[in-house]
């Protein structure tokens, strides 16, 4: 296995994009880095959407000549073709069903609640439409209650010191990597949140240097009033 | 394994929980049923939250004593639990990820429209609730998108017979449950789109009686003008 080259398509401003290539990072699964720019709408060119990924969406793999689409589909593929270690995504059926359900549960959550915020707060003005405030607040809301519920009961208030139990697995990259993006829009998820901000920096520090790597251009445009890591 | 007791926590207005029932009938797996009804709220009660699922979601499991939410990952774990036949959830890789792939991007897609146009035309007015026509516009637009393209991209306008291949599997039931849901707000997702309804017959046929069964209280609610099967 892993003789055939792997291909990445991600971008560093992309939630799902960030916690895959952490783990390609911190696997050591050689792999060919392509970076596709959200911004300039490289994902939607017909030369993309034809020949990588029939959806136009980041992150997606070619493995040979296998095509794959969305983040955790493709976690779960190189999990079993690169034999990656238990920690990541355990073995034992309760362990394992606690992490998938932490990866199922956060789609319609913390990725759905913290994307719609940033999108809409911080790309909306971006380009030159006028942002309703009222709209801006019950996205914030709807956060908020989930950021509450996700340190209630994945982390049952910090006693438990990572999302699935007692050890880092790849439901916490995924999770930490969304919980960033809204301080890109002047939010910070630690404020009134010890546990969280606790948990965020556990899963920083086992993953670096890639995970401030990944966050690097993430850091670079957070308001100021946010603190984030000095990075090189 | 399987000697635990099994308790399936589910209500079949709700699509997840149909296409786990379906999956538990279909493979003999067995277990004690325990519907919690979704418009008493008996899914908000404290002592469903407390003992049961303490997101106070359906649908959900008990086994032995491991409590699990999140139909996507009770599926998996069941797939490992019971060791379910490979048709419903393929053991290779390149085919098991097809089934991952569709279950990771129905949520965004299928579940969220499909789902979101049901609870608000539907939901609202039974709640007394006014409706904004505008936005039921907006909602019935997004969903007919995302049924394009899910005969476009997963049925390949009818040369794939299945979602993920040339057989059935779980992906298949999860997308055919959703898919019938507008219905009961009078929306019916085969009307020009003769490759989905053909998979639809298909996927109904190929896990009946327990298909029908599942559905018959939806059947019963679905305007008369939206043709659906008699059932006993």
């Amino acid at each position: 296995m892993a003789s055939r080259a792997l291909k990445y398509y991600y971008d560093l401003l992309s939630q799902p994009s960030r916690a895959l290539y952490i783990l390609l990072e911190q696997t050591k699964i050689p792999f060919e880095k392509c970076p596709v720019a959200l911004r300039k709408c490289e994902n939607r060119s017909s030369e993309f959407v034809q020949n990588v990924n029939r959806f136009g969406k980041l992150p997606c793999i070619i493995h040979g000549d296998f095509k794959l689409a969305e983040s955790i589909a493709i976690f779960r593929y190189l999990s079993r073709e690169f034999q990656l270690e238990d920690r990541w995504y355990p073995k034992e059926g309760a362990d394992r069903a606690r992490v998938d359900e932490y990866l199922e549960w956060q789609h319609a959550n913390i990725r759905a609640q913290c994307a719609q915020f940033f999108i809409y707060s911080w790309i909306t003005p971006l380009l030159g439409m006028e942002v309703n405030q009222a709209k801006v607040d019950r996205l914030r809301a709807n956060m908020i209650e989930c950021l509450d519920v996700f340190e209630r009961e994945w982390l049952d208030e910090g006693r438990k010191p990572f999302v699935a139990g007692k050890e880092l697995s790849f439901a916490d990259v995924v999770a930490a990597c969304e919980i960033e993006q809204p301080k890109l829009a002047g939010f910070d998820p630690r404020v009134g949140r010890p546990h969280l901000a606790a948990w965020m920096e556990r899963v920083r520090v086992a993953t670096n240097p890639h995970y401030d790597e990944a966050h690097k251009i993430l850091y670079k445009f957070t308001p100021k009033e946010i603190e984030t890591p000095k990075v090189q």
